[in-house]
C-alpha cells in the first residue's frame, strides 16, 4: 500500500509518521491514537511529531489526505474516460483493503463528531473535489463534456466503489469502465444544474 | 426517525428492542452492546430478547435491516424516476442524521470484521438489491429501461448520497432529481453488461 516517497530526511520522517498514524488508526480507532505510540512506531522522537503536527486532528487529517493522494490519485493524461477508469480501479483496490475499510469507518465516525477534525476532513475532501473540478473544466474546454460538476461526477463514481467495497468482493476494471461510461453518457444527455 | 409500527404486542416488543439496539449502537458502538442494556432500554425482559435473537449478530443485523426498510424504503408506484427520487430523498435525510452517520460508521467497521455479522449485513444488503432488481426488471418489461442491473443503479445513486452525507449539508430534492436523471440517461445510452 505504501509507495516509496521521494525527498530527503524531512520527507522520510513525514512518511514514517503518517504511515504510523494510519496503522494505529486502523488498529485502535481515533480515540486510541497517542503521540507516544505514533513516534515509537515511526521510529522518531515524539518532539518531532509535536513540532510538525501540534494537534492530533491536524495529524489525522494529513494522514488521510496523504493516503488518498498516494493510493487513489486523480490522473490527468487529457483522456477523461481513461483517467476516471484508472482512478476508480485504484480506489476500488484501496477501499476493499482492510486498511481502506478501517479508514472509511473512521471517516464516518470522525465526520459525525463536531469540531476541528470534522472541518479538517471536510477540507481534505473539498480539496480533492476542487482538483477534480479543474480537471473537468479542462475537459469541458476541449469538448469532452458539456458541463462539469465535480461532486455530481465523483459522488456516483466513488460512491459506487464504496458501496461495492462494503459488500466485499473484487472491484473489476470492467465494472469501473461500465460505471464511467454510464455516468459520462448521462452527463452528456442531461442539462447541467 | 421511528415511525409508528402496526401489529400487536409481539410487533411492539420487536420495535422497542430494535430501536434500543440502534440507540445503543449509535452511542457505544458494536463492542459496547449488551443484552442487559438493550432489555432495560426497551423496557422488556432480557429473556424475551434472548429467545427471539439468540446471538448479538442476529440482533444487530435485524436492527439494521428494519432501520433501512422503515427509513429509506424502495417505493413501487410504477414510475421508476419518481420512485428513485423519493428513495434518494429519504436516504439523504437518514444518511445525514447523527444516527445514520453512526450506523454507517458501524457498517464499515462491522463489514471489516470476519464472521457472522459480516455475512448477515451482506445478506441485508443483497436482499435490498434483489428487491430493487425485481423492481427494475418490471421497468424493463414495460419499456422504461433497456437493461437492469440493481447494483449498477443503486451503487452510483445511494453511493452519491453517502458521499454527500460525509460532507454534511442538506441533500436537496433538486440534487436527487439530477442524479437520477444522469444515471437513468446513462443506462439508456450505454449497452448493458
Amino acid at each position: 500500500m505504501t509507495a516509496s516517497r521521494p525527498g530527503g530526511r524531512s520527507a522520510r520522517v513525514r512518511g514514517q509518521v503518517l504511515a504510523a498514524v494510519l496503522e494505529l488508526l486502523a488498529r485502535d480507532g481515533l480515540r486510541g491514537l497517542r503521540y507516544e505510540e505514533v513516534a515509537e512506531l515511526a521510529g522518531v522522537h515524539k518532539t518531532s511529531v509535536y513540532r510538525r503536527w501540534p494537534t492530533r486532528d491536524a495529524l489525522v487529517a494529513e494522514a488521510f489526505s496523504d493516503f488518498a493522494e498516494r493510493n487513489a490519485p486523480l490522473p490527468d493524461t487529457g483522456d477523461l474516460r481513461a483517467d476516471l477508469v484508472e482512478y476508480l480501479c485504484a480506489l476500488g483496490a484501496v477501499a476493499g483493503s482492510p486498511q481502506g475499510r478501517a479508514l472509511n469507518a473512521l471517516r464516518w465516525a470522525g465526520i459525525s463528531e463536531e469540531g476541528e477534525l470534522r472541518e479538517l476532513l471536510r477540507g481534505v475532501w473539498t480539496g480533492r473535489l476542487e482538483s477534480l473540478q479543474r480537471r473537468l473544466d479542462r475537459a469541458v474546454a476541449d469538448g469532452q463534456l458539456p458541463w462539469a460538476d465535480a461532486e455530481l461526477l465523483d459522488g456516483p463514481l466513488a460512491g459506487a466503489v464504496h458501496q461495492h467495497a462494503r459488500l466485499g468482493g473484487e472491484f473489476t476494471r470492467a465494472r469501473a469502465e461500465l460505471l464511467v461510461d454510464v455516468v459520462l453518457a448521462g452527463i452528456r444527455a442531461v442539462p447541467g444544474p
